[in-house]
């Protein structure tokens, strides 16, 4: 096996963390490790459960931004479909094969909407939500004058404070002229209650959904009394998906963190009060950092820093280690504490990332590995496709 | 000017968030603007500053992580050469034509070690850090392998806590170490004091600045004493400059952030006790955002969040509104206060970034902007290169 000193700069593997075969200890730091395995367990379990529950999984492809692991979710994890957030996510992921596609978003710039309309000419379903009855008339059009159609789901904000009409009244008024619009299908309501997903305690999650569930219930309910029949009640993340399935009234789950895992879910509590990461899902992904230098005894500074990493939901931890500890995160340096000095310049260590989307979305590679070797390689396809 | 809805997803110009010629409201959002006539007045004030001190100007290209930005900093604003963090960004520099780049960084891991020692064939002058003198023949031994030499700086911790040797003792070995290996010239002192850049009294970064001045003079004295003269004694920020400048002991600095300015850096003090923002530099980076969602009446949400800036040194803030304010940062989403609902649906907002390095670093693309239209674009030419 070629290793990474002995390619010349033109050659292809030049500018990848890792190449197939390669053993573990080999790979170019700082970089994204997903275990594969681990991935797999996840992922199936998922489906299990929602195929268990009488529940459509559309998993939320906003997390890997990676046709491949949204392939994976659909194709072991029996997935329905994938939810993006962005309209050129959403290309990229129809432009790769999958056949049902929501942008769990509004979509209001014209360039934007434009894009969307064109989207089914790509072989997907195309779903957008909508919270603003003036949208409707801009997506009919555009769907018009491409000849496609658009779904509308009416967006419900059930708590999360973001886009997202509060009252049953907005909903049935904005159903109504989906309904009427040419080019578009009323397709049913999103209802995300996202501000809740990471409380730690199991039963303020609970009480939160409650409240969610009641609107969305009040919402359905009255739309089918005016014959709009949802066909899509979808939300749920991993901190809530039990809560839905279990509604009577939602019918897809639009999870994303429980594929990958990530230190601020990682910490909030099941039923029995046991950290959802220990039993209910696995670390699948690591963000992989080499010691640079260890000049101080009690501390290593490690190559992966904020360029590398999204900390708005709290630092990395180690995975695996008690003895060393990831303190304090800068541009492009992370202090660990080793108060016993038991690492050594070069040493690597498996992070595990405070908040995975964000920190998804500066990698260029996922390195999939497997036995402590490298087996894939793939590539966060929608990076950066925030438009 | 053809607009973006009337491209072909197969034409060149689809992916990108504008084009020149275009009117400033028609560009795609989320992307980062660069007000180019500030940018000018920023690099060439630094330039001159720097001039008229006696002081070199290396800049950091960590910041935008951009050949075109550096190359005008190069020949607007007179600097030697630039600083990269990291192997591969310091390679995209040299390939882009800079012809003296220092790795302000310590270079361990030997596939590293390998392309450091490749990049004087790509025509620059190459300095890397060393403060383990352990990594002094490693060094040594990729350069004899190249033909080629490195230049290298002995890193002083002077307080930021991370890399870099604490005691003049320790300096004097690894310059020895240096200056005796094959391959390796010794160049001089690392010294950048990066903990103090962000406090907001101009007299404490006053008092730190002073502390790394007496151990960076007195390591230099003794090498002096030794036989060893320095080339380079670099360090030196946008909230420290003038510090070093007057030191008698620095003569390179390595400011970054003063070109484009962000929220963190703007509301430090200078000696009159102004926001350096107001007056010192200027704003020349936006993160540009649309209004797509204004269900509730008192907020409005836009499409930039998580994903397309760093909010570790806290939140953006509008540039030139009083009457909105950017309150909370999700994934998708930033959520604006606007209580006398002033802002309506497709509005454009300009949002001055928290912490402008990590924010430039999940970007594709500078649109560069003068007089209300797009005048260039820049690509973000070592994003993601964190290797």
């Amino acid at each position: 096996m070629k290793d990474m000193t002995q390619f010349n700069d033109l050659e292809v593997g030049y500018d990848v963390p890792a190449l197939p075969g390669m053993d573990e200890a080999d790979i170019q730091t700082p970089c994204l490790l997903v275990d594969l395995d681990a991935l797999e367990r996840n992922v199936k379990k998922m489906g299990d459960y929602a195929k268990g529950h009488g529940m459509r999984h559309r998993v939320h492809g906003k997390m890997h931004k990676s046709v491949d692991v949204a392939k994976l979710q659909v194709e072991l994890g029996g997935a329905c479909g994938v939810c993006c957030q962005k309209v050129s996510e959403a290309e990229g992921v129809a432009r790769g094969g999958i056949k049902d596609v929501l942008v769990s978003n509004q979509v209001r710039d014209p360039a934007k909407i434009d894009r969307l309309a064109r989207m089914p000419k790509l072989g997907a379903r195309t779903i957008c939500c909508v919270d603003d009855v003036t949208n409707v008339a801009d997506l009919s059009a555009a769907a018009t004058k491409h000849g496609t159609q658009i779904e509308c789901l009416v967006e419900i904000d059930c708590g999360a404070g973001r886009c997202g009409v509060t009252t049953t009244p907005d909903v049935v008024k904005i159903a109504k002229a989906i309904d009427g619009a040419n080019g578009l299908k009323f397709a049913g309501i999103q209802a995300y209650q996202g501000a809740m997903q990471h409380m730690d305690s199991y039963e303020d999650r609970k009480s939160k959904i409650a409240i969610a569930v009641a609107m969305v219930k009040d919402a359905v309910d009255t739309l089918r009394t005016e014959g709009l029949d949802c066909d899509i009640v979808g939300g749920g993340g991993t901190g809530s998906y039990y809560f839905e399935s279990n509604s009577g009234v939602y019918n897809e789950l639009q999870c994303g963190s429980y594929a990958f895992m990530d230190a601020d879910y990682g910490r909030i509590l099941d039923k029995e009060g046991n950290r959802i990461d220990q039993g209910e899902w696995e670390n699948a992904l690591f963000l992989y950092t080499s010691v640079m230098s260890h000049a101080k005894s009690d501390k290593a500074i490690v190559d992966a820093g904020l360029k590398t990493q999204s900390v708005d939901s709290g630092l990395p931890f180690i995975f695996g280690r008690t003895d060393v500890e990831y303190v304090k995160c800068s541009d492009e340096h992370g202090v660990v504490a080793d108060p016993d000095g038991v690492l050594n310049v070069n040493d690597k260590l498996k992070l595990v990332p405070g908040h995975c989307d964000p920190t998804c979305n500066v990698h260029d590679w996922y390195v999939g590995v497997r036995g402590g070797k490298v087996a894939t390689l793939w590539p966060v396809s929608a990076r950066g496709k925030a438009y």
